[in-house]
């Protein structure tokens, strides 16, 4: 029950909480703007900005009057969404304090600088001029996981994307992918249909994202779509979901892409309005984010149902067959499987491969068993032990991703989570929503976005990612409805 | 001379500001993004990180810790920027510290209130459903007013565009105006050339524009153009240019609207980088700012030698003659004058006489002659007295035009003033480049680029604004050049 103290000093912090909400939202527009805006000359004055953004909210979350108003509240016993706001500040708040500013600035600038770099390194297809970069984000990495009080470090950082998620959760889960992914992986490749043929002309393919975007519930009144060079997601307030494609000739990515990131901004768009300028008016974590993008990706953008329902309207996109090729073998080519070099090119059958590897290279880089110098060696050993394909150079290899770049440990993890968690929630979709086939069919996704928001969305930061899961599930985290997903496809049958 | 405390309060003073620029910046992002970007529910949000904004910036110019390092730095018998900084800050921070929080917030309430009721009251012709928001923001502006010890209330309302400047200052040049435009405007419309006959296609205007940027100076490294209802300019940080202009097939609007954006980005653009991240780095004032893009756009963008210059690929992006006429018919029809309802339709000629009606009536309203109920026919006798045409409603009247319902009186002056400069400045630019002309028919533009940078831009605030003028063009604010320019129109001389 709420007391009169309980909602003086639950008020007080929400309005003390609203204005760095406001500032988190304008720092997702500054991102949002650099992406797929801003003119390239205005990198430095736009890094300043979002450095004084950083520093007034960590300020405001490491602040004495904070922790005041959070032990009043916490003093009154709150419940529901007050109880869930301590909970969540506090968890972010003592995360804040914990990391001197000395460091925060460090990793900052480490992060500037190794992006910088391994830009060009990359280009240049040239580990050793990226080395000392990545081993000073390695370095401060290990600092900060030292400010926390964790059973081994990496749970530290991985705690950053994946709040209570552990290590040794992670390390159960990829220990089943690592048994029987490699085998899945290679049969489904043999048995996969050929891959689509191009060119696929941009226009049509503008035509056909407009198309699908306006079946899925996207409204031109608060929804945007741009271009980017790595498609994203962006939410800088209620009302303003934003998200990114990008288009080549070569291949049908920007149909999928779309999709994916619809799903992303469609768990944020669909949060309870009463979270709103609070921590809690986001989504439970990167896995639950990621689910939600594969869910519409992988289950609905790949099916054969949902192709089924837009096919007129995506001839004529194309003004004619797309790909030359009629439906199913149209369906069956988006669902082709093949090991690839690199992960963002990869299926979703191998593509936890490529992130059970990134885990086991973070894990030893923070630890120390792996030296950074002998990481390029390690990942050639890696990918040829679980894809069972040669890597060539270190462009087409370790130099791929960007986020070792920045100091970002601990974030890929989140991606194979949330493919497996997307494959746990269509699940229950399929059981609760017998109909949910005959409705994609129809075009009619009003049923799954309701059982989307009712089940997972709405909550934000309610609970506890662990919780939402088990909520939604009925479970924990748990492999087995990706695997069985896995093996429909090693045995050749087509998407469902 | 630096003295060494000089030097120490100087770089504490730019420390302490340097944050609350990179918020001036973020705020004219916002600002851009809302115009240009965001989809329409994003509004409310947007509304409130726009108020935290303001607020932080508000309250770091109040702060006392500012008081005290303009009291040290001032102590020093500073010199050159710094004294220019001290100068301008404490102009600002006094400002801010004279107007009670409770007002700010009123005047903020009222102005958000007030365009809303505004944007519907001029769709419906329905003055009455706007007067007592419009009354609010006149009461509250006059409080405003109230804050400042200055000879007439206006004063205080006009310095907030243009430093410096005095209500008496405006009436003396807009009397002369008074005196004279009114015939002068008859005459250069009886003369005029008949308007350019549209349609103009969309596509066509938008490879105009493009090339026009393009010999202008517009690189895509550092520039931005996009769409917006009602065009400006935004310059969010260093090297990122921003410019808007809109596109209808019935005028070539856009090709003078994008040079006029244009000037306005140049003067941000070439202000001296070692003012980045002070108040200094910015455009001395409305006026001067309107002047740049005045220029541009009337007095090189109006030119003969200019679209001479331009003919050829001009034609090739309309695939013929634009309009179906040849080079001097073509250009006499972009200098057409004629009387308008619509102030921002209006040519040169005429539109300082719109501006005339409105500094009358803003008075008035302030002194409290004139009740605010009273204004509608308070317009139309102006309209006719000024320009002699009869105004058949208030939507093409006292409704047309934003700027009274967010409570912005003391504004509009600052835009006929600008093409008063534009005209001084242009006298003074023609002679110290003798050969513009024929450089702007070799579409070589990089003269006049470097003699504004050198003679008006990269100064930045460090000069009051009638400083500036006086430095430019030897004299202070006086309507002779653009008199003389108006005389030609009226004698039915074509445009140089």
């Amino acid at each position: 029950m709420a007391t009169g103290t309980e909602t003086d000093s639950a008020t007080r912090l929400r309005e003390y909480l609203a204005p760095l909400e406001d500032l988190r939202g304008i720092a997702a527009l500054l991102s949002y703007d650099q992406e797929a805006i801003m003119p390239a000359a205005g990198r430095a004055a736009r890094g300043r900005q979002e450095a004084t953004l950083t520093r007034l909210m960590h300020e405001g979350m490491t602040a004495p009057a904070l922790a005041e108003l959070l032990d009043e509240l916490e003093a009154s016993k709150p419940s529901g969404d007050d109880a869930a706001l301590v909970r969540e500040v506090r968890r972010e708040a003592d995360k804040a304090r914990r990391v001197p500013a000395e460091l925060v600035e460090a990793l900052t600038l480490a992060a500037s600088a190794g992006q910088e770099a391994w830009v060009k390194a990359r280009e240049a297809d040239d580990f050793a001029a990226f080395l000392p970069f990545l081993e000073r984000n390695v370095e401060l990495s290990r600092e900060y996981a030292g400010c926390f009080d964790a059973a081994e470090p990496y749970d530290a950082l991985l705690d950053d994307y994946e709040p209570g998620m552990l290590t040794a959760d992670v390390r159960a889960v990829f220990t089943e992918l690592r048994a029987e992914m490699p085998d899945l992986v290679a049969a489904a490749a043999e048995r996969s249909a050929p891959a689509l043929d191009g060119p696929f002309p941009v226009d049509a393919q503008r035509r056909a994202v407009d198309m699908l975007l306006a079946r899925t519930g996207f409204d031109e009144e608060s929804w945007l779509l741009g271009e980017a060079a790595h498609p994203f997601s962006s939410t800088p307030g209620r009302g303003d979901n934003r998200i990114t494609t990008r288009y080549s000739e070569e291949s049908l990515e920007s149909l999928l892409s779309c999709l994916h990131e619809f799903g992303h901004g469609l768990y944020e768009a669909q949060i309870d309005p009463a979270l709103d300028r609070t921590p809690l008016g986001h989504g439970a974590s990167m896995a639950l984010h990621e689910s939600q993008s594969r869910l519409w990706e992988v289950f609905v953008g790949m099916s054969l149902p949902f192709w089924r329902g837009v096919w007129p309207e995506l001839c004529e996109c194309f003004g004619g067959l797309p790909g030359g090729v009629e439906l199913e073998p149209f369906v069956a080519g988006l669902n082709r499987v093949a090991s690839t070099l690199i992960r963002v090119d990869s299926d979703p059958v191998s593509y936890p491969l490529h992130i059970v590897l990134r885990f086991d290279l973070e894990q030893a880089l923070i630890t120390g068993d792996l030296a950074v110098r002998d990481l390029p060696g390690a990942w050639r050993d890696g990918m040829r032990a679980l894809l069972g394909i040669e890597v060539p150079n270190d462009r087409l290899g370790v130099l791929q991703d960007v986020h070792w770049s920045f100091g970002a440990f601990g974030y890929f993890p989140t991606y194979a989570l949330g493919t497996i968690l997307a494959a746990q929630i269509w699940a229950v979709a399929r059981d609760e929503l017998p109909d949910v086939d005959a409705q994609m069919e129809a075009g009619d996704l009003a049923p799954l976005r309701a059982w989307l928001a009712e089940k997972v969305h709405r909550h934000g930061k309610r609970m506890e990612p662990g919780e939402l899961i088990r909520s939604v599930t009925g479970r924990g985290l748990d492999a087995g409805p990706y695997l069985t997903f896995a093996r429909e496809r090693a045995e050749g049958l087509a998407a469902q």
